[in-house]
């Protein structure tokens, strides 16, 4: 295969062929008992263990759409890159094997100026760090000149046979969940739009920004939470909160054929976010998960906060799928989950 | 997660949500034993036979890189996106178990315009139609919009533990093999930009025309051939010639810590090609393999013709790496593969 972390073509740039060198270098440096061969021929191999089945996930990363340049620092981008991924695997209580990625780059994003690391670099700063932090061995990918930035990431875990988190597995009664805290990423992307109009490119932003702004920044996939909910059987459907508690729990319903009702006041809010981008802000990349009322789960897994906050329902012709219940009363809670940079602004 | 394909955001066009759904719909309709969760969830869950261990593979494929609007049918994109990542497996012997597709797309590929059907539909009458022949299901991915088209393919499959083919395999002494013809996928570009040149864009190439250039526009992935070689223990050592026989064989050298010599009669070069397309031409698909000398390799495996081309030998100091054995005599091969559209123009 024309596999730029694999076999370098020999007409490359050599600023290419040491960039992928490098990376084949850093990402070699993991120790994963799971990957058998990793970056350097025609496919990875990974070692599956019995009675295990395969979670496979992809998502697609484009700059001015999912991030941008000028607002995302370069680490930030390539752990979001990876949360991303790794998100999916924590929806269905798997654990990660092995992570692949794709990265699509304009030359000057692959140059060192100066002293200045290349941006590539910095990207691969902050994706490796998350994939060390989740034990998931970069195994191999692809690399081009493209026009964009893009990044696609694809990541493979592995779960007990028939033991998957799903979205169809609510029953009428269950309990809602959800982990961390919600809206933050919302609440962090208006703040750094807002700085970008005031002439604050990444650049500007200083480590104490960046501190708050990290629910945005640098989403914590819930791999440990998800793991936790399918050794113990006690979820029953879980998915992650990509696009919004609004949307993803639209999904949810409909996988599983139910209704749900949403207490307001109980929602776990951001303390930068309101209740708009708590119900419709995407990427916190938090669990929303089911049980049945008489389980009890804890406060806390694994170090997060678990908190209730609503029920699953039958559905009733004519009423709304989600209905949102608040001091004043009931209202429907339409999907209007976020779609990255595609709101008009 | 944004997984187009998986849960449209509520906010998409309405166009884009009927093609997601169009996608699902299509992509459902092939039967796959190993996929127990395909699209519309985290993640798909794939099931692995005990003893068999995982191969993974992706590729990235960029407009104006890897194919050119105007030169390729959608149809051709799609079936050569999905041949790269299948001749991938093919190279290490592996069974498909699934693809994954992400896809970003400029909007107006998504759109039908009068009868015609968009581009995007084509693209996916191609690809799904490769899928059927090889029993590949597509199992998820990723869709957004962009600025520009990229197809990034993943494939999973299955192969015996311990067992897959890999480069490092070969031995001194072993011959070198290769499957089908070389040289004319190469020579079928060289026809179509000139075609190109001439004002004959894609809508203008002729069913005939068509078949005259199948070796660039339709490549066959060498699945059967290279799951034959591994079930057989056979097979020293396979890459797949994807960047050209001069470049493929240094990395299959490289890996193995060998020389390899190539007698230039022998080659199988394809009909509408020279010995430079032969030796430099990429994206022939076919399979470059070793096997010990004393091993009886079939003239045809699965239909597809096998050729000794060469053998592998000792590396000596100061002497190239491959060289290429003529009826005047030696001389060094040099990795010279061909780099899809990044060559002078």
């Amino acid at each position: 295969m024309r596999n730029g972390l694999n076999h370098p073509a020999p007409q490359s740039a050599p600023g290419e062929r040491t960039l992928i060198q490098r990376i084949r270098g850093r990402a070699g440096l993991l120790d994963a008992p799971g990957l058998t061969l990793g970056i350097g021929d025609d496919c990875a191999l990974l070692a599956v263990r019995s009675g295990e089945e395969l979670a496979v996930t992809t998502d697609l990363s484009i700059a001015g759409r999912h991030f941008r340049l000028d607002w995302h620092p370069p680490e930030v981008v390539g752990h979001r890159t990876l949360a991303r991924g790794l998100s999916d695997l924590g929806a269905m209580g798997a654990r990660p094997l092995a992570a692949f990625l794709s990265l699509g780059l304009p030359q000057e994003l692959t140059k060192t100026k100066g002293r200045q690391k290349a941006w590539v670099d910095r990207f691969f700063d902050g994706f490796l760090a998350l994939a060390e932090a989740y034990e998931t061995p970069l195994a191999g990918g692809d690399l081009a000149q493209a026009p964009l930035a893009v990044a696609d990431i694809v990541l493979v875990g592995a779960v007990s046979r028939g033991r998957a988190l799903q979205r169809s597995g609510a029953r009428a009664g269950d309990l809602l969940y959800v982990t961390g805290r919600v809206g933050g990423a919302a609440a962090g992307l208006d703040q750094l739009e807002e700085l970008a109009g005031r002439g604050m490119g990444h650049a500007k932003i200083s480590r104490g920004m960046r501190e708050r702004l990290a629910a945005h920044l640098f989403p914590e996939p819930r791999i440990a939470q998800g793991l936790w909910l399918q050794r113990r059987r006690l979820a029953t459907a879980a998915i992650d909160l990509s696009d919004g508690i609004s949307t993803d729990l639209a999904h949810l319903c409909d996988a599983s054929g139910l209704a749900a009702e949403v207490d307001a006041p109980l929602l776990p809010i951001h303390f930068a976010a309101n209740l708009e981008q708590a119900l419709h802000g995407g990427e916190d990349y938090e669990l929303l998960f089911t049980a049945p009322a008489k389980i009890r789960i804890p406060r806390s897994i694994a170090g997060v906060t678990v908190t209730k906050v609503g029920r699953m329902v039958r559905r009733r012709r004519g009423q709304a799928m989600v209905t949102l219940h608040t001091c004043d009363g009931v209202e429907p809670l339409e999907p209007r989950g976020w779609e990255h940079f595609a709101r008009p602004r």
